[in-house]
């Protein structure tokens, strides 16, 4: 955590200076807005998170909810998600109160007596140290407080207003000499009270509606993000079509305080057994925990009978299946039947896929507005973050003027491709689950696709393909440890000024800048004659650098691109005298030397071997939202400056 | 964390409900309290913390300031300190915001240019990995945020009560029949205002008073905790001497933004030149450090001369003893000549020496009200704190009922000490410090004494003697890692109900609880005929057992004693159906079982090797404040009896 420079910081680090907008913001909707979020969930919430950090850009985020959301709803954090808290600030503290999954244990009718259930495996859950942060279960009310703070203590302060419904908007279409006006869409609001703060609606389910206040208003926006939820209205608004199985299946689901003489009630467990399913998920604090129960296919015909399954039938049916095993359940909290289909929107913004291209899209959807599945797999909450990172880094850089709207084309192109994975590895894993072990061709088939699949539920599967942002793999030899468009998998190293060891990837918050990775030529730290000199002394001077050409007049030199340096040898090898001063940038009103951008070599872990870096060096370029851009030898400068005036704009 | 088995918690988890007095804790002072600390330091604060973890006791806490401490004072943070915030929840909290030690670096006159200084040697922090926790810097105004936050949240909820000045007090003799008034002590304040909020006094300097308002009350309380700092009037009012030398040493102390080529500038640094000495201390947050730069003894008739030392001049020196390396001061947020001599309190309670054992003291000085020492070793806010944890839970166990007040005797028995032989220490490595290179016995003298001495500043040297709550030695030999006395120095192990790997040592929060932790015999689980499970079943049933005849009606079973086993097995040979009851008690409104009591080894870091306990089994009994109070064999059932009845109240 960098802070004291702007100034002496008395109080929680934590808390930036406001700044921009967020120095006097209003406390009502204003009549014209940059961006409108609607919906406060774990998708919008990441948006109006990553926005603050542009205090530039006017945000609101409107949600129908009177308050913060209270209970229920999803709680499988995968660690790509832990690495997203930490990028915004709070995995330390939401670590401290979740529960950690370390194990998975897969129940099975017992050969010798297949009415009871017995163990019939233990698996690890992360088999391969996929991330250094760990697989959490949490209630989603609490990443939602985290992301609230985070977005409040941020520059541009940014609260949900609460209590609005989004009703409808309308999109201005170019007029005859093709000129948009500013403020193109117009977004219909309604005044509404009372939405159970604990309540949602799942795709299926009857809309939980507030009452309606008849208060209206309307409001322009340049933008909407639509992360409305599964029966998402901007989705509707827009006109895009929600393509997929009509068949749903249903669990009862419930949050229950219980005493059992079940041995693995604080295991993550898959139970099959003669008298169904149940998915058990230990939870945060130590004693509460979920299960899922399954409650079958839907029939078409059903028309909301299985809604109906109240909380007693489900507790007996936990009962029966957990047999010999038995369940005395004192409190329930929390207890839902959550009932989806697998489900992907058509596009997920609002230009038809054959204009796309033609025109900047204007309204987008995000997370269950665009994508909806079973909740087996723990993805829900998970891929909506990332949905809603994705396009709030991108309207930032958009509205900060630092990118082309083109930028907003890759939203779609990025995330569609993502939910259908999604969509498919979920009917797979749901399908297998949903098999009676005597179906299932070899025993041992379900413990075996978790373990070979197991990149996927935790996150890290998502790779983008080339594009303005993406650069094609020609030089991935140099980096194999970082794939061009997966997200940047840290590692171990440690900081030249001070020795401390780090996890270089930690210094990466959602602060919405690029990362710029110079990896050193074996020579030692040298201000000239060396590759990592020439391209740092270029990266300094050059009229055709990035930093030179796109970092705005006035503005810290890192503003834009925080650029790094990683060195072959270790750090008492490194004397800072030498560096580069890239790598040692003086910023802040008193001009003070940024130390945090020197590193070299954890010796028991060297970055180089674990990463495959190439000893001649390397840059990685790096996403604001922690996807690999671009891997390029240190000579090829050429190629950087190429790529990034395919991104961002001169200033 | 262990919460929802009171019922589901939707927010923080960090903030308990409120009992007891915390319930409806009156805004204004109220005439009687059972404890009254003065003063909102380290000291003061931890105490205060401790106490609201008892919300049947009425606790206040005064302090002269009008709000909370701002900037300025101390900043280091030993190991031993990072302990405690674990125990008081904040720990990765602070850990990510400070400035972390991993090496020392001394600067000597380099012999082939002795106008100049060099790097002489550069020495780990932590060469024997004494603590699982860092060494840190970090102001002490966010650690007593951080105490004062814990007090809030937790059920006494507890915050200073500012703007108030301690006078003096009186405290009432037993009447001729030998009884004493409930409320013996009372204690004058005064309303003050416009202290500043960033100062304070060291020993020396003249009181900053702030503006007298006249308006003066009385009140009346059971114990008075002075925790008032260097000039402590409590320390006055109850007549205790300050012994001590007379003499002085002064340092000019400044909080510095600056930019240098010192290369070592974010490194901790001792630095010796021929102009003098100079402490570096680098901060939180990347850009701060502090650097004492010494001014010598202050001769006696000196008269105030060197506190008239400016800023100026404190840098001009800074840049002399830098040389040939330069400072350029941009910003100094804070700064003082802090001086200081080596003084001791002779007692730390109301109780003249001489009558020591025939009454009830009623009135305690914690922290720099009864120890001054230098800057140099980093420890004033550190054993301050340890003072402050000491008096609060043997208060919290007197005034809870649950122990004699004799116990509240071993406060000044054990703290005294621990302050002599801090007195010792710092004396003699200031002394090195301000040796001139030249007229040490040996050049490497100086990083030699601090890498020998290294675990007393770290906080670990303290060991309690043998006492009412200390146990005697007679079986350490079967838990050598564990020495009676000292803190219980964590370690690794897993739990069984879920395979977590965890740390043994973080279960125990600061919530006034004894440990009693059973490490079993090599025998596997089993309900009966193994040491362990007998062992288990007496506590659980004998009329003896500390839990049976301790624990309140009606509480639950693990409010006063929290018993763990450890089994030296791996977890998943681990059976829960066979493990004694005892380890899984029910508890709360529901009846809900604790699986947090139940661990396995880490078969990577078998804690019966790391701590040396003997394979047959050993029981250790661990204080509120995580000092091993004892040390016994499985089998020694009436030795643990025996040893509870000296300490805790029949309920
Ligand atoms: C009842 C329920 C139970 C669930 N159970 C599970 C589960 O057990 N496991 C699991 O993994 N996932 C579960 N999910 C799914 C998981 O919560 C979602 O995948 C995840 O929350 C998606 O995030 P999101 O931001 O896209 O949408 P949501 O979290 O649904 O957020 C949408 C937000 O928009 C608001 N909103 C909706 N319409 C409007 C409007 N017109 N105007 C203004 N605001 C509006 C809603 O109030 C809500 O706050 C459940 C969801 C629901 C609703
Ligand atoms: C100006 C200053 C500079 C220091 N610099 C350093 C340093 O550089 N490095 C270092 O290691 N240590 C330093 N210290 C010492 C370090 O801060 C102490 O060792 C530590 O704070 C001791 O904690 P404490 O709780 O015992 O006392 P303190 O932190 O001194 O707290 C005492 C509190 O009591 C209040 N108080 C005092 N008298 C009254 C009264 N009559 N009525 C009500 N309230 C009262 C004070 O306002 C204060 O808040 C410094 C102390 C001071 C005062």
């Amino acid at each position: 955590m960098q802070f004291h420079h702007y100034g002496y910081v008395s109080g929680d680090p934590r808390v930036q200076p406001a700044a921009g907008v967020g120095i006097d913001r209003a406390e009502e909707l204003p009549d014209e807005v940059d961006v409108l979020i609607v919906g406060s969930g774990p998708a919008g919430m990441v948006a109006a998170a990553q926005l603050a950090q542009f205090p530039g850009i006017v945000t609101r985020i409107v949600e129908r909810r009177p308050g913060r959301l209270e209970i229920g709803q999803a709680d499988g954090i995968q660690a790509r998600s832990v690495e997203t808290f930490q990028a915004f600030g709070f995995a330390e503290r939401i670590i401290a109160e979740a529960y950690r999954i370390t194990e998975m244990a897969f129940w099975k009718p017992d050969p010798e007596n297949p009415r009871n259930i017995h163990r019939a495996a233990v698996t690890p859950d992360d088999p391969s140290g996929i991330s250094e942060f760990p697989h959490l279960i949490v209630n989603q009310a609490r990443v939602l407080d985290y992301f609230a703070e985070y977005a409040h203590n941020s520059p541009g302060r940014i609260t949900p207003d609460y209590g609005w419904e989004f009703d409808g908007l309308d999109i201005a279409q170019p007029s005859a000499d093709g000129t948009v006006p500013e403020y193109p869409v117009t977004v219909t609001l309604e005044r509404v009270t009372g939405v159970g703060v604990g309540a949602g609606d799942a795709s299926h389910a009857a809309p939980l509606e507030g009452a309606r206040t008849g208060e209206r208003r309307t409001l322009r926006a340049k933008y909407v993000v639509g992360a409305d939820g599964a029966r998402s209205r901007v989705r509707e608004s827009i006109g895009a079509s929600h393509v997929g199985a009509q068949s749903f299946h249903a669990w009862g689901v419930m949050d229950t305080l219980a005493v059992t003489d079940f041995p693995d009630i604080r295991t993550k467990c898959s139970i099959q057994s003669e008298a169904g399913n149940i998915l058990l998920i230990p939870r945060e604090g130590g004693h509460l925990f979920r299960m899922y129960v399954d409650l079958g296919e839907v029939p078409e015909d059903d028309h909301g009978a299985v809604r109906r399954t109240t909380l007693d039938e489900i507790i007996a049916k936990a009962n029966d299946i957990l047999h010999p095993y038995t369940l005395d359940v004192r409190n329930v909290p929390w207890h839902s039947v959550y009932e989806v289909g697998h489900r992907v929107t058509d596009r997920f913004d609002d230009v038809p896929l054959d204009e796309q291209g033609s025109r900047t899209p204007r309204v987008f959807i995000t997370g269950d507005a665009c994508h909806t599945h079973s909740a087996k797999a723990g993805q829900g909450m998970n891929v909506s973050m990332q949905d809603g990172w994705n396009i709030g880094w991108k309207l930032g850089h958009v509205l900060d003027g630092r990118a082309d709207p083109a930028l907003l084309e890759t939203y779609h192109a990025e995330r569609h491709v993502v939910a259908k994975d999604l969509i498919e590895f979920d009917r797979e894993w749901s399908k297998l689950m949903a098999t009676k072990p005597e179906d299932l061709g070899d025993p041992t088939e379900l413990e075996e696709f978790y373990m070979r699949t197991f990149e996927f539920p935790a996150g890290f599967m998502t790779q983008y393909e080339a594009s303005m942002i993406v650069g094609g793999a020609g030089h991935q030899g140099l980096a194999t440890g970082f794939p061009i468009g997966k997200r940047f998998k840290s590692a171990p190293v440690e900081r030249v000024c001070d020795g401390n060891p780090v996890q270089l990837g930690h210094h990466h918050r959602a602060d919405g800048r690029w990362r710029i990775y110079a990896f050193a030529d074996a020579a030692a730290p040298a201000a000239h004659g060396t590759a990592l000199a020439d391209w740092a002394n270029w990266l300094r001077e050059a009229s055709d650098s990035p930093l030179v050409a796109f970092t705005p007049d006035g503005a810290d030199i890192d503003s834009v691109f925080d650029v790094k340096v990683v060195f072959q040898q270790p750090h008492a090898a490194v004397d800072l005298g030498r560096v580069p001063t890239t790598f040692l940038p003086k910023n802040g009103p008193f001009g003070l030397t940024d130390y945090e951008k020197v590193y070299a070599i954890d010796p028991q872990h060297d970055i180089f071997e674990l990463r495959g870096i190439d000893r001649s060096g390397a840059v990685v370029v790096v996403r604001p939202d922690q996807y690999v851009a671009n891997v390029l030898p240190l000579g090829a400068v050429d190629e950087l400056a190429g790529f990034f005036r395919g991104v961002v704009l001169p200033r």
